[in-house]
C-alpha cells in the first residue's frame, strides 16, 4: 500500500512538469495578441452574396416567416437562432480569481466561455457582461431580453448574492439557467472525484472531504458530493471551519454547518486537513504544504483556484496520491468545460424548461464514464479536448430531462 | 424629350419582368427552408483544439488581459469582440412593414439585419428582440448592456416613438448610435435620387416632391432632402396632406408640415401627386394608378414599402421614367444594406461617439459616386452586392467623423 502510493505521488509530478514544459513558452504577447480584436465573431448560415439569396433571407422573403412566428409563437424556436442561443452573463464581480474587476474587465473570459460553448458543445453563444449589481435589475434587464436567448448561463457572479440571482431567474425565466461556477464546477468534481476513487480503488462514499471556500463552487460542491453520498465533509472559509457553534454565518454558511461537518471539528484549515482523504481548494486562498501533509495516506488533492492553484500541484504531489488543477496547463484539468456545453446542448435538445439536480448527476456520470477507458492517477478525468464528452453528456442530460419530465 | 421620356419609361419595365423572372420561382419551402435553425451563428476567430489554445484563450492567460482591462478600462475596445459589435435593436413595433408584429416574430428580419452587417460591413452583430415598449425601460436596458456592444442599430421601432427613443439612446450612450429605418433609408433614398436626377439630366434642388408617409423613414427622408436643398416637399400621411392649417397633428407632424408645402397644397394624394415630379412611397399605404399618373413627365417612383410596394413596379413604370422599390427581386433596390453596414463601420472605425449630420450626407454621396461608373434607369445605385460600396461609405464616414470632430 505504502509502495503503491509512493509510486502514484510520482506520476502525477513528472507529469506535471511535463505539461508545464509543453505550455512553458507562452509570453504575454502571445496572449495578447490572440485576444487582438476579441475571440468571437458572428457568421452566417448560408453566404448572401446572390439577389435570390437576398430575397430568401431578408426582404421580402423573410416577411413570410415573421408572419409564420407571429402567427405561432412556438416557431420562433424553429426558425430563429435563439433556440441553441446561450446567454453567458455576468456582471463581474467574481470573475476568474480575480474578484470584482467589473463588467467590461470580465469581456475576455466571457468571450472566451462562449466560444467555449461553440467549439464543444456546438451552440452559438454571446456574451451579456451588465453594468448593474443590482439582483432585481439583472433580473428584469433578462426578462426584457428573452425573446432573444434559449438558454442562460450564469457566469462569474459573486456569492452569496450568486444564490438568489439564480433562484430568481429559474422562476422568472421558461428555459434552462444555470450558475456553472456552481453547478458545471460541482459536476465536473463530482466525475473527477469519481475517476479518481476509481484509480486508487477506494469508494466514494467513506471519504474525508475538506472543501476550501464556502462560495458559489464551495456550496455546490457540498450538495452535489452529499447527494452522491459522501458523509464526512468539512467546509473551511476565510475565518476557518464552518460548524454549527459558529458566531455571524450568513443564512448559506449557517446550512452548510447544519449539514456537514459531522465530527465537529472546529479551527483552522490545519485542523480539518488532519487525516482527511480529499481537499477540495475552490477559493482564492493558499493552503499551505504543511497542512496538506497532515492530510491521510493515498490523499487527493484537487486546487481549483483560477489562475492561481490554492497549491502548486508539484508541490501537491509530494504527499498526495492524485492532485488536479483547474488550468489547461497542468495534467488533471478539472475544467467546467467537460460539463457545460454538454449540458446545456443536452438540455437545449431535449426542449428542457429547466435544469434538474438529476440532469447534472446524469452529466457527471457521463464524465466519469468517458474516464474509465483511459484512467490513470493523470487521467482521472478526460480531456477538455476530447470530443467525445460533449454529445455523451448532452445525451445523459437529455434523457434525464425526459426522466425529470422537464423536456419540451 | 417625350421620346426620350417614353424610352426610359419602357426599360424599367422591362427590367423588371427580367428580375421578376431571376426570382419568381421562390418557393414558401425554400424561404423556410433556408430559415431553420435561424441564419446567424457565432463562431470563433481562433481553434480552441489545443491545450495551448486553450491556456493562451481561457484559463490561466485569459486572466492577464482581464486584469490589464480592469487598470485600463480602454483596452477593452482593442482585446475584446465589443467595439466591432453592432447590436440590432427592437421592440418589434414596426417590422418591415407588417406593423407590431412583436419582438419574437421580428427575430428573423433582426437575424437577416445581423448577417448583412457581416456579408457587407465586415462587422459582428447580435440581435437584441425587447420584450418591452417602454422608452425608459429600453433607454435603461441598453445602458445596463452598455459593456457589452459597440454601437446600437435601432431597428423597425414604431414612429412617433421611434424619435424619442433615438434622441433618448443618443443622450444615455457613448457611442454610435441610429435607427436604420429613419437614417440607413434616408442615405440611400438621397443617394438614389442624386442617381435618378443625374440619369435624367436633371437638377435635384428643383424637384417636386411627394413623401408618402410621415413614419420614421417619411420624417427623416423630408430632413436629409431638405438638407441637401430639395425645396418643394409634401407630405401626405393616412389623413391626407399636411398643411399648417391641419387640425390635430402630433408635435412630429406639426414640425414637418411647418418645414414642407411651400404652395399650400390641401387634400389628398392625387392632390399632392399632380404635376409632381418624384412620388417617395414610405408608407405601407397603396397609390392607386390614376394618382400616378398625374405625374409630370419623367417622373420619378419610388415605391419602397416592403414586402409590398405602395404601387406595382410595372405598373408604375407605365407612368414614370425611373422606377425604384425596396425589393431584393426588382432592380433599382433602394435597400439599406447600400449603407449602413459601411455608416457603422466608418463609426467604429474612427471610434466616432455619434453619427453626425455629415456622416450621413457623406454616405449618401459615396453611395451616389459608386453608381456614376454604370448609371442607367434601372441601375441608378448601385446593386446591394456590389462590395465597393461598403468600404467607399465606411470611408466617407470616418472622414466625416474627423471632420465633425466626433472620432476617437
Amino acid at each position: 500500500m505504502t509502495t503503491d502510493a509512493a509510486t502514484s505521488r510520482q506520476i502525477p509530478g513528472r507529469t506535471v512538469s511535463q505539461a508545464v514544459g509543453s505550455a512553458q513558452h507562452i509570453t504575454d504577447n502571445e496572449i495578447f495578441a490572440a485576444h487582438e480584436g476579441g475571440k468571437l465573431a458572428t457568421a452566417l448560415t448560408a453566404p448572401l452574396d446572390t439577389i435570390r439569396a437576398l430575397s430568401v433571407a431578408y426582404t421580402p422573403g423573410v416577411a413570410k416567416v415573421s408572419r409564420a412566428i407571429a402567427a405561432d409563437p412556438s416557431l420562433a424556436s424553429r426558425y430563429t437562432w435563439t433556440q441553441r442561443l446561450v446567454a453567458v452573463v455576468t456582471d463581474g464581480t467574481a470573475v476568474l480569481g480575480l474578484g470584482n474587476i467589473g463588467p467590461r474587465a470580465s469581456m475576455p473570459v466571457m468571450e472566451g466561455k462562449a466560444a467555449l460553448f461553440k467549439a464543444f458543445g456546438g451552440l452559438d453563444s454571446i456574451p451579456i457582461a451588465l453594468d448593474t449589481t443590482d439582483i432585481d435589475e439583472i433580473v428584469e434587464t433578462m426578462v426584457r431580453l428573452r425573446p432573444s436567448y434559449g438558454a442562460v448561463n450564469l457566469e462569474d457572479v459573486a456569492a452569496p448574492r450568486c444564490f438568489e440571482l439564480e433562484r430568481r431567474l429559474i422562476e422568472a425565466l421558461d428555459c434552462p439557467v444555470m450558475h456553472d461556477d456552481q453547478h458545471g464546477t460541482a459536476i465536473v468534481v463530482l466525475a473527477a472525484l469519481r475517476g479518481a476513487c476509481a484509480t486508487l480503488a477506494r469508494d466514494l462514499e467513506p471519504l474525508k472531504v475538506v472543501i476550501a471556500g464556502a462560495g458559489a463552487a464551495g456550496v455546490a460542491c457540498t450538495k452535489i458530493l452529499l447527494a452522491a453520498g459522501v458523509k464526512d465533509i468539512t467546509v473551511v472559509d476565510s475565518r476557518g471551519v464552518l460548524h454549527a457553534g459558529r458566531d455571524g454565518l450568513n443564512q448559506v454558511k449557517a446550512e452548510l454547518a447544519a449539514t456537514t461537518n459531522p465530527r465537529g471539528i472546529t479551527g483552522s484549515m490545519a485542523d480539518a486537513l488532519r487525516d482527511a482523504d480529499v481537499l477540495l481548494g475552490l477559493s482564492a486562498a493558499t493552503v499551505p504544504e504543511d497542512d496538506v501533509a497532515r492530510m491521510a495516506p493515498e490523499a487527493i488533492v484537487f486546487a481549483l483556484s483560477n489562475p492561481d492553484p490554492e497549491i502548486h500541484p508539484e508541490v501537491a504531489a509530494r504527499h498526495a496520491a492524485i492532485v488536479a488543477t483547474g488550468r489547461s496547463d497542468f495534467p488533471n484539468q478539472i475544467n467546467n468545460v467537460l460539463a457545460f456545453p454538454g449540458v446545456f446542448r443536452g438540455a437545449l435538445d431535449s426542449g428542457a424548461r429547466m435544469i434538474t439536480e438529476g440532469m447534472k448527476l446524469a452529466a457527471a456520470e457521463a464524465i466519469y464514464k468517458a474516464a474509465l477507458d483511459d484512467l490513470a492517477p493523470d487521467r482521472i478525468v478526460p480531456s477538455p479536448l476530447d470530443p467525445r464528452v460533449g454529445p455523451a453528456v448532452a445525451s445523459a442530460v437529455a434523457a434525464a430531462a425526459e426522466a425529470d419530465a422537464v423536456s419540451g
